[in-house]
């Protein structure tokens, strides 16, 4: 089956929804406001009837709520300092926001909770919201928009996740030839980093190219994923959860309850980029103009002191990610006792003193 | 709570979901695929570069889908005629399809269903997609879209459903002035009816408010409602539906299984007007022009034979759009007790060889 068909956050707003266990990508997204601001105060000029904006990869949750929230804001400060400067209304932009993710996404509970934004139900003095609301279901790497109907691209956390686990990963034989790991990591083979490598550069490269068709000249994109410090390297880094969730797949599988073969052909459909190399992947396909790249480090859940909870909380937001993926691989009836299993280890891994760490990078990207 | 908050067409894929008991509107559908397609024809000039269409109350199932593989076939074959013309790409109208619905609309099985479309698979030579599908949540009574944003606005059995329940049918007390009833009904005050249709005039005229500056001038607008033949009675005409809805409930009330104030409570939020009816409100409104209207019969399961059968489908017909009405009103557990019960009234209505019809009314309407 497609990545495309399964793959999703998790649901609701439950204890385990993703909606409950996106603090990281939240903070980063804090983190990144200021930029969003300059890039919309950069597009809106008097003679502007309207503005598009798109969250690609959008999810459940606070982050995309607190987004609409923040956008309409912004909007609505610039219209009063339109007004001022010309008391017409016509030139009052109209904010349409696209709310892109896989189909598989909960797109319900996301309308349910975006309807009851206040901020969506607000109105100007001719009754027109100051906000339209879209859904856009698809993927990124494919045409989501018609033609120059863009004005700003946004996506947090999001664009890391490639369209398919590097095919290149598998031998004839459908074994991976990264035996016992599930990304890169320092026991991997030296081609395993560039196969991921390679997939990523495919898929951003496919990425920029769909949208340098819909963002029309001069509009924007601001896009954060989950990224690697740049000075690391890039044939053995690896994130503190993949060596959690590697440490636990061992251990399932030495306790016989997950197959070795099994676990030989799961490997996670994401990549940890620098920034230096998003940089290099937009001037070689050339249709936008860097204008910032930055790399943020996040602590994950620094605010809980005891380490077990700690571990808990990390447990729950890696599973609010992971889980459709897991499931679909080993099955719906393994997925509870594996992330009971990797509290343990979350929690080995803080009481050994090591960081629990989330590297984000941002690029703004200018249509040429 | 706000209707808006919990109407909808049932979920799903099942036996009761709207998908599957959606055949009635399928039929009027069918019936005016070329007043559609007409339609279409008329607003595609080779000069044009897209063509933005809502579908406004699409529920899921047969009926979305059905209408997206059709556009996106017209728009097909469209193009192919001005390629002849003219070898331009750029002349190639793009199509954008936004399906609206009320955020309680099970958007997340719309996703899924219309991605596994082959037509919405399908990309040009360039390799850009027939149809760009977006989902619109929100209710048709507000503003849905920016200004001038649509060229057509279609929708097939869904402006029958009223704003709300017309306040005006319950007294100080919130007792209904039309006790035993459920709609306007034989023996229903006066006035009953005359509150019904003020509170569809004032919804339809919401409605239209609203198109009329979403639409852009000679844009169209294709409406098909539930509707009423033009020469009967509008203080007591009802659907055979609502005749056996109301004897079921009577039975409940008799059986002591629903409270009688309970029932003196519940009223449809629906309105079946006469095309003449439609006609006027769409003159006195001023946005638009009437190009067509007709009212079209369409028997509900005709072909089947067996009268206790067919009451099982006809109440499975009933269920899937009445459903989320019922179960917010008297509770969940009442639910399944009472569209059983429905059958039986259904099947002596068959029996007593009373016609089991729906009326559909239609207009095609001009923006000035």
């Amino acid at each position: 089956m497609e990545m495309k068909n399964y793959f999703h956050m998790n649901d609701g707003n439950g204890e385990l929804s993703y909606s409950q266990n996106s603090s990281v990508q939240a903070r980063v997204w804090l983190m990144n406001q200021s930029l969003l601001e300059n890039a919309i105060q950069s597009l809106i000029t008097s003679k502007d009837s309207g503005l598009n904006i798109a969250d690609l990869g959008c999810g459940v949750g606070n982050v995309p709520l607190g987004l609409v929230s923040f956008l309409v804001e912004i909007m609505q400060k610039k219209s009063k300092e339109l007004l001022k400067l010309d008391n017409n209304d016509d030139q009052v932009p109209q904010l349409q926001i696209y709310m892109n993710d896989l189909p598989s996404n909960d797109f319900n509970s996301l309308f349910k909770e975006m309807m009851n934004l206040d901020v969506l139900k607000k109105k100007d003095d001719d009754g027109v919201p100051l906000c339209f609301l879209m859904g856009a279901p698809g993927s990124y790497y494919d045409r989501l928009f018609p033609n120059k109907s863009l004005h700003l691209v946004h996506a947090n956390y999001s664009l890391h996740w490639l369209s398919k686990v590097p095919p290149r990963i598998y031998d004839d034989q459908r074994m991976s030839i990264n035996k016992g790991n599930i990304y890169i990591s320092e026991t991997s083979p030296a081609k395993v980093g560039r196969i991921y490598r390679d997939q990523f550069e495919q898929d951003f490269t496919l990425f920029l190219k769909s949208r340098s068709k819909e963002v029309i000249a001069n509009g924007c994109m601001l896009l954060t994923l989950r990224g690697r410090p740049s000075s690391t390297n890039p044939l053995t880094w690896t994130t503190f959860e993949f060596k959690i969730f590697t440490k636990t797949l061992a251990s399932l599988v030495s306790e016989g309850l997950i197959k070795e073969e099994k676990l030989d052909t799961f490997d996670f459909p994401c990549y940890c980029a620098t920034k230096e190399q998003l940089e290099s992947i937009a001037k070689k396909e050339g249709s936008f103009e860097v204008e910032t790249s930055k790399t943020m480090v996040v602590d994950v859940a620094p605010e809980i002191e005891d380490k077990w909870e700690r571990a808990q909380v990390i447990t729950k937001i890696i599973r609010a990610f992971s889980e459709s993926l897991v499931s679909s691989h080993f099955g719906e009836d393994i997925s509870t006792l594996l992330y009971d299993k990797l509290v343990h280890f979350a929690n080995q891994h803080l009481v050994d003193d090591q960081l629990a760490q989330n590297h984000a990078v941002t690029v703004l990207l200018r249509k040429k």
